[in-house]
Parts: structure tokens; C-alpha cells; sequence
């Protein structure tokens, strides 16, 4: 079976949108867009459309491709100081003479809701709610509950080994009491990890690594990651065989970003929560 | 076989007693005491011992236990903007009128040699070297490097969940390519990920949880977590019985105190390095 992804994010967002609505407040969301690739403006456009849909105000603050670090960070100063944006991001990745790493760390970390600032990162970590977890990890969580209901005393293999997304997510995984395990390219074995978990997760970006016989019947296998090969996508695991197992699939290529600016909308609707103290 | 640590402890100050001379600075470490109980004058009686011994100079700031939390912060700014020490602490726990969490929030990072600031815990988690790890993390990576020179490819278990200490060892783990698994009080059946590692690493608090049964010959048992019940030391491992089968076991009961100190004293080291642009 193959879990429709863009179903559940339908869902999250008419539920948010309920939410949002009925709290009364109105959160703004805004991005600061460096203008250098189409990619970048296309990412944009798609979460300004999904802010419409459950009531985000999204302003767009674009500069230009010669910027300089400290044009880029007296907007980010702008941004903090003004009460009316509840959080923004940065849409990365920045041009080449920029700072990428001093820019995130001028963020807010109340206002930084893609989760990349140490502050929010260390709140994941020690289990601090009031914290934004970084958008893939949060939906990967947030894919669980609904196929699962909990993690609880599960067995999670984490396939993929990245500093900014998969040890959020181990932290998210650890934190909702699962038995988390983390391979690496330098794992002797994965198939005796994989073989015998409730949930396995791929993130490796070697197109077949997970083939049939390295899992078992019923497992949930969520594969985050893809490689484009001569303009085809080849996922991390081997999509058809494993769908005839019967094991439940995710993602459908297309819904990934849905579902991550889905939580980038949740992650607003909470800045403006605890900026409001409700 | 149990691991001398105390000769390990000992060895680690020797070399680092060698460098420091070697070095030409004087690395100077500073504490801030708020005296409310006479473990916390114990523990850093034993820091300034250890100092001495490796060319660090030890500054202690005491402090009356009804210090209020401007004084304290105050306390913090000047040895922030004091360029004569390199790195200080302060001694854990703090009175119940104090904001610990505010307090260790405005710690220079590049002064934080406890390891305890976000933007530390952050380096440890993106595998930034110019972080300082936590002293109980880092010396059980020192011990894993002096008892297998590697770990890599290793299936290493961490049986317990804190938020503080092992999460940040399971990433200083999954750096040095490990495979790294975390089970906890929900983990169904424990026995099923000890039994086959190479590495146990036991912070439970729950004595004589590892028993015979539940590891093969050869594996490294680390426990760092005692329980005292009666006056009397219980550790999560059943030491005796394991020692009997072969295994590799730490620690001996007295020098974890020293080993930890052993990694303050590294991190002032390198703090002084960093800070002389070596």
C-alpha cells in the first residue's frame, strides 16, 4: 500500500486552517528571498500559495543576487524588531560571498521557524516545546502519528547519516520513546537492522539500496530522499517490489513539499501562539 | 577484565600536561561557586587539584548563596569580557532563585568548557571541532578510542535516555561512524540489541539492569550511572558476574571524577588555543 501523501497534507492544512481560524489571530510569515536561482522562486511561490490556503499572511522581502552581509543582515534586524512578522525564513541556499551560517544565527530564534538556529536545535534536543523542529523531521514525526498513532518501544532504523535533518530526527524519535538506530555507509549490515523494524527511513541518496528481502512484511518505510538519474527519479528504496510486499510506502514523489510547508505553516501558526502567550 | 581507568585518567593528564608546556600558553580556568552545599566544594577542590597538575591556572569566584540572579549575571558578563581566562564554569546545581537555564544561556560559547551552551550543543550535533562536547560524553569517546582506536562500523548501545548527556553522545557516536542504537525504558526487549554489540554504554539508573545473559565475550560495558541504596554503590551493569565472563568493563568505582576533570582541562586547553588563533 502507498500512503497518499498529499491526502494526509490536505488534511493538516484544512485542519490548521480551522485552527488558525477559529484562535483569531493572523500570523505573518515572511521570506527573505536572495534572487539567484528559479528553484529558489519556485519554492516560494509554493509556500506563499499554501499560506493563502490557511490564513498565513506571507510578505516577501526579495534582494538582489550582489547583496552584501551586511545589507542581509540589517534586514534580518528589520525582521527581528518587527512585531508584526511572527516568524521568517531565509530561503536557502545564499550566494557564495554570503555568510550562511552567521545569517541563521542573527535569527530570532522565536521567529525561526525552519528550525535551523542552535537555539531552536538544542531545545529539540532537551525537549523543549516551546522549540521549532526543522521542517523534515517534523513531518517525517508527524507521518508517523498518523500511520502509527505512537512510536513507543518501536524499532526505528534511520538509513542515512546528515547533520541537519536525520540527528533532529533522531532526537524527535528518541524524545517520543522509540528504539532508535542510526546506520552509515560504514554499517557491516544494514539488512539485519532493516529486516527486523517496525519503521525504517531512508535518507542515503543511493537510488535501490533497500530492496525486498532486507525488510519484513507490514513495515513502514518513509523514503525522504531521491536521485535524479538521466531526468529520472530513483528513490532510496526499491518502490515497486517493496509495494508488493504489502509494507506501507511513503512518499509519492510530488508531496514532499506540501507536507514540509505544511509544517512550516504549523510552526508559524505556534511562533504567533507564544508570541500572543496563548 | 576491568579497565584501569584511574591509569587512563592519569595518562590523558600527562599528555596533557606535555602539550600545554609544549604550548607556551597558560591556559587559565575559572569557576563560579554558589556556596550552598558541600558536594559542589568537594568537586571543585578536586578541579583546582587537577589543574595544578596540568599548568592551568585554577580562578575560583564564590559567591553567598543568596546571590541574586543580576549579581550572578553580572558575575558572568565580566568573566565574558575578562580576555585573561579562557574558559569557566559554573558549578551546577545553583540555589532554587536561580534561572540555571538563563545563567548557562549567557555563557560566552567560546568560554563554555562544560559543553552546556545551545550553540555547543549545536557544534557537537553538525560536527563543528571548534565546539566543546560535554565532559561526560567526551571522556566515554575518549575511552572507546583508547579501548578499540576506532568505532567505527561498531554497533554501539545506549541503554537509558537524558537529555543532556546522551543525546549529545549518540552524536559524537554516529560522528565517529558508529551504528548507534537507543533503547529505553520502553524498549521491549533490551537484551535484543546488547547481546550482539560490541559496545553497551549503560545510563539507567537502574541497578544490575545488564546481566550475564544479555551480552556476548568481549563486549566493552561502559557505566557511567550508580545508584546508592544503603550506603552502598549499585551499578546498572552486574559487575561481577561480567567481569567473570570476559568482558571489557568500566568504570572502577572513583574515577569517573577524574576522568571527567581530565576533559574540562582539554576543552580549557583547546578554549586557549582557539582563542590564540593556534
Amino acid at each position: 500500500m502507498i500512503i497518499d501523501g498529499k491526502k494526509i497534507a490536505q488534511s493538516l492544512y484544512d485542519n490548521l486552517a480551522i485552527d488558525i481560524k477559529k484562535s483569531g489571530l493572523k500570523p505573518v510569515l515572511a521570506a527573505i528571498l536572495v534572487w539567484n536561482n528559479s528553484a529558489s522562486l519556485r519554492y516560494i511561490k509554493q509556500k506563499k500559495k499554501w499560506a493563502d490556503t490557511v490564513w498565513v499572511e506571507f510578505k516577501l522581502f526579495e534582494m538582489k543576487p550582489n547583496v552584501t552581509q551586511i545589507e542581509l543582515e540589517k534586514k534580518i534586524d528589520e525582521l527581528n524588531n518587527n512585531s508584526r512578522i511572527n516568524g521568517y525564513i531565509v530561503q536557502l541556499p545564499l550566494p557564495d560571498h554570503i555568510n550562511e551560517k552567521s545569517i541563521i544565527n542573527k535569527i530570532d530564534p522565536k521567529k525561526d521557524v525552519d528550525g535551523f538556529h542552535p537555539e531552536n536545535v538544542w531545545k529539540v534536543l532537551i525537549w523543549d516545546d516551546t522549540g521549532f523542529a526543522p521542517c523534515t523531521p517534523a513531518w517525517v514525526m508527524c507521518m508517523l502519528d498518523i500511520i502509527w498513532e505512537d512510536v513507543v518501544g518501536k524499532q526505528v532504523v534511520i538509513v542515512g547519516r546528515s547533520n541537519i535533518v536525520w540527528k533532529p530526527l533522531a532526537a524527535l524519535l528518541i524524545n517520543a520513546w522509540a528504539t532508535v538506530i542510526v546506520c552509515n555507509s560504514k554499517t557491516p549490515d544494514i539488512k539485519r537492522y532493516t529486516s527486523n523494524s517496525d519503521i525504517v527511513i531512508m535518507a542515503t541518496g543511493k537510488p535501490m539500496l533497500l530492496r525486498l528481502d532486507m525488510v519484513k512484511i507490514g513495515t513502514t518505510i518513509i523514503d525522504v530522499w531521491f536521485t535524479v538519474i538521466d531526468g529520472k527519479i530513483h528513490w532510496d528504496a526499491d518502490f515497486e517490489i517493496i509495494e508488493k510486499c504489502g509494507s506501507k510506502i511513503t512518499p509519492v514523489p510530488g508531496w514532499v513539499g506540501a507536507l514540509t510547508v505544511a509544517m512550516l505553516m504549523k510552526n508559524t501558526y505556534r511562533a504567533a501562539l507564544l508570541q500572543a502567550n496563548k
